[in-house]
């Protein structure tokens, strides 16, 4: 008997016959199966504009457009576009954030980058108390007690995202999504799920055993131990302070062992 | 007297007025009083789109979009839409790429992610030699000769991206395009050009001079000295070779020493 829980899917493949689209419909219903609800956000099929413009703040056109402060005002103002006001509603409801693509040039692909773009704006997803001062992210991120998971496919075979992997090792890879967006509003990032090799799948189970296994840990698995930012171990100006992990460098100085 | 040169600069930000913009105006007149010849690609003001779908690779509606073979393919027929093959055109004729953009959530905005996305097609920025099975990437890359700079302006403080800092050192933090993008496809990556705390420059020669000094050296820098792949130093499963940095792991075990 597990606690039913509430997740959001989103997935970004522009061919709904792909590999990525078999995953996550699979995925989904497997989670649903077990009495979790779950909301998709598939923005191929949603058509998803992934470009921050200064629409999204409702300024006159003439206004010269301060990207983060005329997104975090609409936001207070209740004047973001409906596209955004859905997701944010989603985002709002969910237990866990599943971030499903495929890995291009090492990253997301551009429609799935523009998600977290425009929806993670300052007020809603990170921020300062207007009355406290207090600095919201990190462990005391809007998003604590929500995942994160990445899940990736990708065509370099499975050492080049290892530790020693030419690729780079896939945790580093992401640094940006799971330290600088998951962990940095306050979500607790898991590690993520790749499977490399993905044109060489000649057995689907060979991919969806692994990630059915992977989702069934979900709220169960234990989240990467980036290190909280206010509790001493960083300085005020946010580096790690020198009586831990003395003398190293490099993105992994950020996880407590 | 300095060596004249072709350089492509590459911009993303939504506000003309904003301080991207007056450094990318600054910057680019700067070079040309040097008698460099620069194109531009300014994302927005061009409306580029960013999103890779089945009408790049001009395929019939009803068949199944692969999209790494698909693309291939319609490069190899000259069959791009006109907005890939105009930039494809600038690429081939840069011998410098600069990348210029805000950091939003630790990378590019999702409109200059799409412009790699959509213009690194394999046959034309990677691939395998048809006749002789040549791996072109790394040190045998198409772009092999061209130099590729990032630009980039961020919110948090300067020693946020330093080797401890919490926001993730800089170069690790952008591999994906200095190692995964810009050497992969046989560029040589520069040292990025970070400019942090963007929103506390009161006087703007804070950003512009020492901005002006690193694109002086544009041409005569020494690239970061990623490693070769396929000298000896990885093996055939793309890992660093156990007697290179023996026992050590991260990001920065693929830069030579």
């Amino acid at each position: 008997m597990t606690d039913q829980h509430t997740i959001l899917w989103v997935s970004a493949h522009p061919e709904p016959q792909s590999l990525t689209h078999q995953l996550r419909s699979d995925g989904i219903a497997h989670l649903q199966a077990q009495g979790h609800r779950v909301m998709e956000s598939d923005l191929y099929a949603m058509d998803w504009n992934p470009v921050v413009r200064a629409a999204d703040a409702n300024i006159p056109q003439d206004q010269r457009f301060q990207v983060a402060a005329d997104v975090r005002q609409a936001y207070l103002d209740h004047r973001l576009p409906d596209d955004i006001r859905a997701e944010h509603a989603k985002i709002r409801d969910a237990d866990a954030l599943i971030v499903q693509f495929p890995l291009w040039w090492y990253g997301m692909p551009a429609i799935m980058k523009g998600w977290f773009d425009r929806l993670f704006i300052s007020g809603f997803a990170f921020g300062k108390d207007a009355d406290t001062g207090m600095r919201l992210r990190y462990e005391q991120g809007p998003f604590v007690g929500k995942r994160g998971l990445v899940l990736t496919t990708l065509g370099d075979r499975p050492a080049s995202i290892g530790p020693r992997g030419k690729s780079g090792e896939i945790t580093e890879l992401l640094h940006d999504i799971l330290h600088g967006t998951f962990a940095y509003t306050g979500m607790s990032a898991l590690p993520p799920w790749a499977l490399p090799s993905a044109d060489f799948i000649h057995e689907y189970n060979d991919a969806w055993h692994p990630l059915r296994a992977k989702l069934d840990r979900l709220f169960s698995e234990t989240p990467i131990a980036y290190r909280p930012q206010f509790t001493g171990q960083y300085t005020e100006e946010w580096e790690l302070v020198p009586g831990i992990a003395p003398g190293e460098t490099g993105l992994s100085i950020h996880i407590a062992e």
